[in-house]
Order: structure tokens, then sequence, then C-alpha cells
């Protein structure tokens, strides 16, 4: 499919929604596990995803705007959710992400970029030049990207309770590629 | 984790919601395709999971309580939606998929299965003996495959549009292992 800002921003503000209707009110032995040591649970996933709209993409997207090339992005912390979700609960995080997502798209869609503008570009730290479509693209499949996290990371927690389906169960082959 | 009946009607519960709030009203370049031949688009995973609720998982377990490891279980069609879904909107598909998994789990609470119901055995045609629990934790863990599939789907889409941050997306490098 061929980028654009409409379905971009369309698939962007179903993630909060999706994320609450599978999370919200489950125990913490769904929403606090991991898959091990330096992985995600679904509520660290979340303060993540918190972060990213704070520090990253709208961030990212400015620069790209106002500087282009000549200002390296600032580099992104993975780890951050560690700090900043310390004693809140999962949904005040679910809350959070939603409010934050929705001023980002609101501001997003106030741009009305065209194509001269989503083919600007920008300096990522490690990946060189990039545009401003690539930027936005990278922010959906980003969402996608952990949303298939927290199902691996949900299943993870019944591997051994399913007992021989195991080998039909796609997910439980997942190497744990996703970050 | 281990098993428990209410732990897994709580995730149970959550699918139908989740797969709406992520899909309902998406564009179909979203929604109808696929990964290449013979690979589900988060349509098809939706006729699946309601094909499922008819045909496979409360009909083992009934077996299960009725006739124990002397019936096996039927086959399971994994393309029976390609029929059953033809020419049916995606919110209708979302509406039927709710409606029997409400309908299921209310039957599933009503048995109050205790330890000894969930011991009990089946026989799967290929897997060979299988107890109650296993069959209802695999419910759960096949939602979540499914989940995880459907975010592979869709990222997959955006592939070509993400530029050089294809090589930090995790989803993108997942083997399409679920089915």
């Amino acid at each position: 499919m061929a980028f654009s800002v409409d379905q971009t921003v369309a698939l962007l503000g179903r993630t909060p929604g999706a994320l609450r209707a599978l999370l919200e009110g489950l125990s913490e032995g769904w929403t606090k596990t991991n898959e091990g040591p330096e992985t995600f649970s679904p509520y660290d996933v979340v303060g993540h995803l918190i972060h990213g709209e704070k520090t990253d993409w709208m961030v990212r997207a400015r620069i790209i705007r106002e500087s282009g090339e000549s200002r390296p992005f600032d580099r992104y912390d993975r780890f951050a959710q560690q700090r900043d979700s310390a004693g809140r609960s999962l949904a005040e995080l679910l809350d959070e992400f939603a409010r934050l997502r929705a001023a980002n798209l609101a501001a997003l869609r106030a741009w009305n970029l065209g194509p001269e503008d989503l083919a600007r570009r920008g300096m990522h730290p490690a990946l060189g030049s990039v545009t401003l479509a690539q930027l936005l693209a990278t922010w959906a499949v980003h969402d996608l990207t952990h949303l298939h996290q927290v199902a691996r990371t949900m299943a993870h927690q019944y591997r051994a309770e399913v007992g021989p389906w195991s080998a039909f169960l796609g997910v439980l082959r997942c190497q744990g590629h996703s970050d």
C-alpha cells in the first residue's frame, strides 16, 4: 500500500483504544509479566508508547520541517518508561497514551501535509537520511510491532498450559524479534 | 502463569472488543490485504475466529465432558471463512464474533468447572490425548496468535514505506509462523 497521511492517521488513531480493550482491567498475570530479562511487559509497552508520543515522532517531524537534515534527531531511550511509569496504574497510562496520541494526531492533521512536505528529509543518528513520509509510516508500524509484541508476550504466559497444541500455535514460535 | 478458568475467560472476553477497536471502519487497504497466497487478511481472521466459536472450542469441550477420549474431535477447517464470510462486511463479522464469544463464555462459566473437570481428557485427531484445561488455554492463545498475525499482516502493507527503519521494526522480521 502506498503511504498516505490519511491511512497512517487512521491506524495511529486506533491503537490507544485497541490496547485499552485488550488490557484494561486484566490481571497483572497478563499485563505485568514479560518474556525474560530486558523484555517488555504489556504495561511496559504502554509506557514506551507514551514516551514516543512525548519525545519521538512529532518531535522528529518538527525537526524535519524546521531544520531538515542539518539537525540530526536525538537518540531515543527505549527504557525510559522504567523511570516514567513508576507507581502508576495501567489504567492511568492508557489514559495518558490516548490523550497524547489524540493531541499529536490533531497537530499532524493541522499541518495539512502535501507531497513536497512528505518528501522533506531529516537525519537519523544511526540510519542516515530519511523522509518525513518514512518517519510517519514508521510511527504506524512501530505501533504494530508493539501490538505484535504484546500478543506474543501474553501468549508466552500460557506456553506450558497449552500442552501438545504448542505445535500449532505460531505465536509461540515467534523469536522475540520485536522491540 | 498457571492455568485458571477465570484468567482464561478474562482474556477471551477481550478479543472481540480489541479487534473492533483496531479494525472497524479502517480502509480495506489495512483490513482486506494479506501477506501473500494462502495467508489471512484481518478480515479473514475475524471469519476464522467466528468459525472457531461455532465449530471448535466449546464443541470440543462438550465432547470431552460427554465422551472423554472415546470420541476424537472432528478436524478443523482452517479456510471455512472463505465460504462463510462471502459478501459480508467486516462490521457484520465483528458483531457476530462478539455475540458468539459472549454466548460461549456464558456457557463456559455456567459449567463452574473444578479441577477434576479440567483434568478430563479428550482425543485430538493429530495431537493425541489432551486435557480440557489445555483446550481452554489453547482457545486463549489461539486468539493471541491471530492478534499477532493481524499486527504482522497490517505492518506488511507498509513494509516498503518505512525505508531504512525496517531494520529496527521487529514485526517486519517475523517469518509468518502464525496461522
